[in-house]
């Protein structure tokens, strides 16, 4: 493990100047105490939302290779300022954008992967005592051009240089740390003092929103520890490791409420294996991340498939779905956006039986219907009606002492 | 001559979504015309002076390396945005940042100088029928780092563009053309059809604040035909080319107000050439331009320098002036910022005499004292009080018919 430490700020945290300079003096307090740093930020508060409506004031579909350029600006303020802020407070610092620093990444505008990272110059930078702060959310393509890591990115560009440095990475944030259910859904959540990869990833995939699974799986990959904390309050906050938190009696570690997504279901699918790899390597195609899928046993040589799928997606989704009904008369398609996808997440459950089915029970004695349901080793997850979903959660986080 | 046009679109141009578009609309016509077309984009509105005060709310001095990451973001919005309206419209567009495109400059951060422009990627683009869009303002340095031109750079920007590619060059802004005297100065001012390059050098250099200088002098040299005119109106607009102007009885052809320079006065200085060399290699060291200077005559050994140096530099300046101080006690500095300088310029000066004459007695029949005089072949320029300047800008237009 090197001396270097990876912090990552998000918008919030860099908001406005005051934040700015705020941020800036906890950087300077992990450098006093005799670490390298380097800082990787978000766009200020909610300036990428702003130039998004931007994009689509000027055009209905905004070509992704400029909205990649337009979004990456965001992060170019965000560094160049907190440099401006810690060179003031007499600290050396640099500020990189993620083209200049080599995060080269792969795949298609706002939805890029990182391949690599060229740590040559960062470490030069450290090399000469200077606080490094890297752009994050965005790399530069085969084709010179900057690119955006989608959802999430920053966290991911964060841990990836800490993949690459072998440092620890702190992400900084406007919560305290992992919560077993999000404290905004239920006010008497817990936070969680260690959580393992594993629990995370699936509660990261499942929306659980702190930290996007991108970046658990880099972190996973590498060993490389994680401390989610606030960027506010100096309060311990919640280690990512491969131990995790394996309390006797604990089978869910966390409960997780994914409502971005929506449900499609097409019935009367011709029963035919090449239709549906055709047609779920049409959704593969555009990059839509399908997510839960659940296929009924054929009736008269027909199947109902339902699945779950990106609400950002919901244009391109349909668009594949037009043609799907063309092609087939015979199928009837089903879009349901009002739906929330419920999950809950424990290593516990490996060792635990009858989570599921006391999990089932006690949606059914709250009246929920259940709309689908996929389930992991370590996970449970349920598609339910929106307007069920406070009701859930509450009777979960309850039910399981999160 | 290319078949090529360069378009560039100032800041007021482009400051809203629908002025984008209607940009995008001009643009699409010129290109239905049959020409290949590049345009260059300044940052929308007054953006660039959020960006600037943001950065001074961080710090008092921020560092300019961090300065010109912040500024040049503001064109790498306005060239995304354009290009989404450029292909929401049907036209296929790309846009490049400064650094992409091979817009090499050199010297000092905010201040940058551009030595050359690597063409292959936009000829590659306007070969597939592209339009090409590149950000103003902005080059990359020999340390990979993005570096912004100065004032003015976005005209300087295109021009370059505009001779490497052997194109014409038209400047698109808020006013109708070049005008003999600034209408915000004086309402009746006539529209000049053609002017010379020198006359416009000296116009410009002298804050007649339609083009930067540097813009002029690349024209100028490379033979590259500028076109000014109104974004908004299709009316025809001003030519700057190596012709110019020249009627018959015109001694003069516009007249430039500047109020961004500040007279600084030195008495008493040991009359020496080191001390004096010594001095003004200081402010350049600093890249602050001095403009006009006067020597008097020693007296007792001793001599009064005055000189005139943009405002933005004062702080830089007085820093030089007070070790100047420390090292000469005997001397004695006054800086007077609440001062003009008055310009009238034009080719006829050359085959008339008395211009001159004519125009200090006008100055004085208005009870307007002069500070200070220089003069070239083609120009008079005379620091007054900021408080004579209306009436020496009527005075001046109305003698010389501008």
């Amino acid at each position: 493990m090197s001396n270097i430490v990876v912090q990552k700020y998000g918008g919030t945290s860099v908001g406005s100047v005051e934040r700015i300079k705020n941020v800036a003096k906890r950087i300077i307090k992990k450098k006093e105490s005799g670490h390298q740093i380097l800082v990787v930020v978000s766009a200020m508060g909610k300036s990428t939302d702003d130039l998004v409506k931007l994009a689509y004031d000027i055009s209905p579909t905004p070509p992704k290779r400029e909205m990649d350029r337009l979004l990456s600006t965001g992060e170019q303020v965000s560094i160049s300022l907190l440099s401006m802020a810690l060179q003031s407070m007499g600290y050396d610092a640099i500020s990189f954008t993620g083209p200049q620093v080599g995060i080269r990444t792969s795949g298609r505008h706002t939805k890029s992967r990182i391949e690599g990272i060229d740590t040559t110059k960062i470490l030069e930078a450290l090399h000469e005592d200077k606080i490094v702060i890297v752009a994050g959310f965005q790399g530069v393509n085969e084709n010179d051009d900057v690119t955006t890591l989608g959802r999430g990115g920053s966290d991911t560009s964060a841990v990836a240089l800490a993949c690459v440095l072998d440092a620890t990475c702190e992400i900084y944030t406007d919560v305290e740390g992992i919560y077993g259910v999000d404290p905004r859904l239920y006010d008497k959540a817990k936070k969680l003092d260690t959580v393992s990869y594993e629990e995370m990833l699936e509660m990261a995939s499942l929306g659980a929103g702190v930290m996007h699974p991108r970046a658990i799986e880099l972190a996973s990959k590498y060993n490389t520890k994680i401390v989610v904390a606030s960027s506010e309050f100096d309060v311990p906050g919640t280690i990512i490791n491969k131990g995790g938190n394996h309390m006797e009696g604990q089978s869910i570690t966390g409960l997780a409420i994914d409502n971005d997504e929506l449900m499609i279901t097409i019935r009367d699918i011709p029963f035919d294996l090449n239709i549906t790899s055709q047609f779920f390597s049409q959704f593969a195609n555009k990059s839509i991340n399908i997510d839960m899928i659940s296929q009924g046993a054929p009736v008269k040589g027909l199947i109902n498939i339902s699945f779950t799928a990106p609400v950002q997606d919901l244009a391109d989704a349909r668009k594949i779905l037009n043609c799907f009904e063309e092609k087939y008369p015979g199928i009837g398609v089903i879009i349901n956006e009002n739906v929330s996808k419920l999950s809950v997440v424990g290593v516990g459950m490996r060792s635990q039986s009858g989570v599921a089915a006391k999990f089932f029970q006690l949606l059914t004695d709250n009246n929920i219907q259940i709309l689908m349901i996929t389930t992991s080793e370590i996970r449970i997850s349920c598609v339910i009606k929106t307007t069920d979903r406070d009701i859930a959660v509450t009777a979960t986080a309850k039910a399981f002492d999160l």
